[in-house]
């Protein structure tokens, strides 16, 4: 799953001064995600889900008159390979519509009529159709004040106790499975919820990615090394196409040209949208640098990074930077060669993804810098003026330490070491947001499963004919382990009796 | 620490239905712990502690802009025994002022210095000082809201990582500690932030007595039974006066009789006064029946479940069970023999603990009956009733699964076998508490230490000279434990490095 951490990268700025420019107080997905809308695949999944909606409290953690408003969260059930009393894997979902990630993790459908489970996708309140006020939801801090990662687990929690009693099987263990925010979800739900959840299968989670826990630079140097690993030459020519950038924009009709340079739709506002929006398809690429064709963020062919430094490479010596650079990153907008220009400002959003933005300035703070060593624009992290945008944008100060006093993740080894159990994370090293993830085993059952080429959550995606071996390694890897969870707890249960 | 969880019975009805009487749905604190308001040692400490007050969110699980309203919450320290860089003993505050729990709570001053540990304890929210709308904290659902378990859990662990970073003691173990609803917030803490504390002592803590996982009837069973091990004769005509004050209020000047015979100072609105008064020093008196004289609930001797019953079996053959039942229960009002009369409708407060009502209308929904076989009268809990008095007092609903839900119970052994850590549920069987409490091992460090003659959280009281060989034992094992969590986790970080 994903497209949404990259929501992480907040989109404060696409007209916005240069020295708040930065990833930490970040854009993209205006031009990159949402530039490619009718393209990635919400199609309908293969399975054929039921959809419900359930009545969800506003508020579990106060007890004002307010917190009772009742709405309607969506959730999806396959219950063609379970057989009453088995195990019920349930997806965790993130910032977006449950649709899409449904039909993006076909990992928990592959692997259902061997666990012989009840499939259970729920949606993210605030996000798709779960919105507690309807169009008004993200209207301002006051309704958006009920969304948050606490409260998402707590629906959890709620409608799998819910509905495992409607199906009278409250004995079935329960794995969840998640994917970038949502797999921090699920590792989250396990660590706080060991009572409705037997275990929790964490992909692409970067639960340490706060509070300077790791670098700040990690993200930024980690697609830099894809870059660099593909074609030393596409990292130098990428890192070279931001001075080209400010000089065309510094020109005298710097905005005009560089309009008729990225073909833009619409006259830019802006030499920033145009910065965005290549930053934007180098970044996801790299966190979609699948082994084969998908269609997650947008159509690409396998191994797309390669893909793309090929025809930087390709270019003959002596040409442009930044004509070499757009040409890669029309890879990503425009695999299909169908767009005859492109909107690089224009914000639209078809997977209901509206409200990161919120969390992201009140308890996902994740800042980040750019390095010298990255290919990108060189960037302090600047905290304060990530505090004032979100004051300025949500009127709410952001909350930077929260999340590691809610989950922890400071020390985790120390601290897990002794507690908790049951947990898998999986990483693949291809993807950014991997270095903000666990990559070691922490006790025997508080596991990492970690590839070297691997992308964002590659392993929950369904399995395809041209995988390579060690994706098919991590999957069968990751399946045994939760057989070994879900008999060990029906031995649990037969000892119970 | 108790009284607290006593609030567990709300204090309904004193002027209420016969039908609306019960335990579940109760009431005792106006006449019983209220009484005696001028007595309880709330008197400082033998220890210094300083008092201060923490900057704490009013809601830290949501993000609307009053969810930032500053409140200010007092703790007490201790520093005498404190190394730098040793451990932290926090006591988590339960339902009334802080002091009294500390003063209380003699247990961690006694064994700070061996661990030349710091003592820390946390007033709970909205009780004693730390209310956040001053005097009108209590007014309305509106400003109670916030008033919960998960809210006061998250003070505690905002409150503990900023005062370990002022005192520049971030690698200092902490261990949290407390009784009754202290105690299960202790043990609750642990579980929910592993980060942040190594271990918790929950002593008293009836964390299964929700949802029906412990039997309705066990609380006012195991009070029964503590006066039918005391004398048989004793639970017979305990048993039998119920129906004596039903006579003596059904004559023609029954009130006024039953003033009389109750030497109140007032006359009597309702029969239910005299009833709940009755109760109430049953139900206390067993619940601090220490082995040595105290002052907790009540001054009290040694064993004073003994001490009623010696006072019941003392009367003449043939006299009033209602009279001997006054005057048993007078033991627990007028130990000192200097009341002239009581106060058996007067609703005072001298504890800070106004507040548990709410709690127990909302989360804490702890449902009670009598069974034929206690010593109370009969009783079969009414939901719907306790419900409707809920909405009528507050205007909200209760939430009777939202405890399990969120924190678990059921099938506590299965879940926590195989997860979680470092957690002593400690309980004396003859608290009616213990009923609900954890009462066998779960795992190697999650472990049950029962005393056949215990009483509410005698453990964590000061150290006298007259403590029995199993009161010493209990402690010295709570010792050894947590000398085991902090040098292990000394030897951990010392791995890290």
């Amino acid at each position: 799953m994903y497209a949404c951490l990259c929501l992480l990268l907040l989109f404060f700025t696409t007209f916005a001064e240069a020295t708040t420019y930065p990833p930490g107080g970040f854009h993209h997905l205006s031009s990159s995600l949402r530039q490619n809308k009718k393209k990635t695949s919400k199609s309908k999944s293969q399975l054929p889900f039921e959809t419900h909606y359930f009545p969800q409290n506003l508020d579990h953690f106060s007890f004002r008159p307010e917190s009772y408003k009742v709405f309607h969260q969506k959730y999806l059930i396959n219950r063609r390979f379970w057989r009453k009393g088995g195990p019920i894997f349930v997806y965790t979902g993130n910032e977006g519509d449950i649709d899409w990630f449904a039909s993006n993790t076909g990992f928990m459908s592959d692997i259902a009529p061997k666990f012989r489970a009840l499939l259970v996708f729920i949606e993210h309140r605030f996000y798709g159709e779960s919105t507690p006020f309807g169009k008004k939801s993200h209207k301002s801090a006051e309704t958006l004040g009920y969304l948050n990662s606490q409260q998402a687990l707590a629906d959890y929690a709620i409608l799998i106790r819910s509905l495992k009693q409607n199906l009278s099987s409250e004995a079935s263990p329960v794995v969840v499975f998640g994917g970038s925010y949502g797999g921090m979800l699920a590792a989250w739900f396990r660590l706080k919820y060991p009572h409705i959840a037997i275990g929790a299968l964490a992909s692409s989670a970067p639960i340490l990615h706060f509070d300077n826990i790791v670098p700040l630079t990690s993200f930024y140097d980690a697609i830099s090394q894809d870059f660099k690993d593909a074609s030393v030459n596409c990292f130098k020519v990428i890192k070279r196409s931001w001075e080209e950038l400010d000089a065309v924009s510094d020109m005298k009709h710097g905005l005009p040209e560089l309009s008729k340079k990225f073909r833009t739709c619409k006259g830019l506002h802006s030499q920033y949208s145009a910065r965005d929006w290549l930053m934007g398809a180098f970044v996801y690429t790299a966190m979609v640098n699948y082994a084969t064709a998908a269609n997650f963020m947008a159509p690409l062919p396998g191994y797309p990074v390669e893909q793309m430094c090929k025809i930087i490479d390709r270019f003959p010596r002596g040409s442009s930077n930044l004509d070499r650079a757009f040409a890669a990153a029309s890879l990503y907008y425009n695999y299909s060669g169908s767009e005859k220009c492109f909107e690089l400002e224009q914000q639209t959003d078809d997977h209901g993804l509206d409200g990161w933005g919120w969390q992201a300035c009140t308890e996902m703070v994740m800042p980040m810098s750019c390095s010298n060593q990255s290919m990108f624009p060189p960037y302090e992290n600047d905290y304060e003026a990530f505090e004032e945008q979100c004051m300025s944008r949500y009127g709410v100060k952001p909350r930077p330490h929260w999340i590691t006093t809610e989950f922890g993740g400071k020390r985790i080894e120390t601290v897990l070491k002794r507690f908790g159990s049951n947990i898998i994370f999986s990483n693949g090293m291809q993807d950014p947001w991997s270095r903000g993830g666990v990559l070691k085993n922490i006790s025997s059952s508080i596991i990492a499963l970690v590839t070297k080429k691997g992308a964002h959550h590659a392993d929950l995606r369904a399995a395809t004919k041209g995988d390579p071996e060690w994706l098919k390694e991590q999957r069968r890897q990751e399946v045994e382990i939760i057989e070994k969870w879900i008999s060990e707890y029906y031995r649990d249960l037969k000892e119970e009796e």
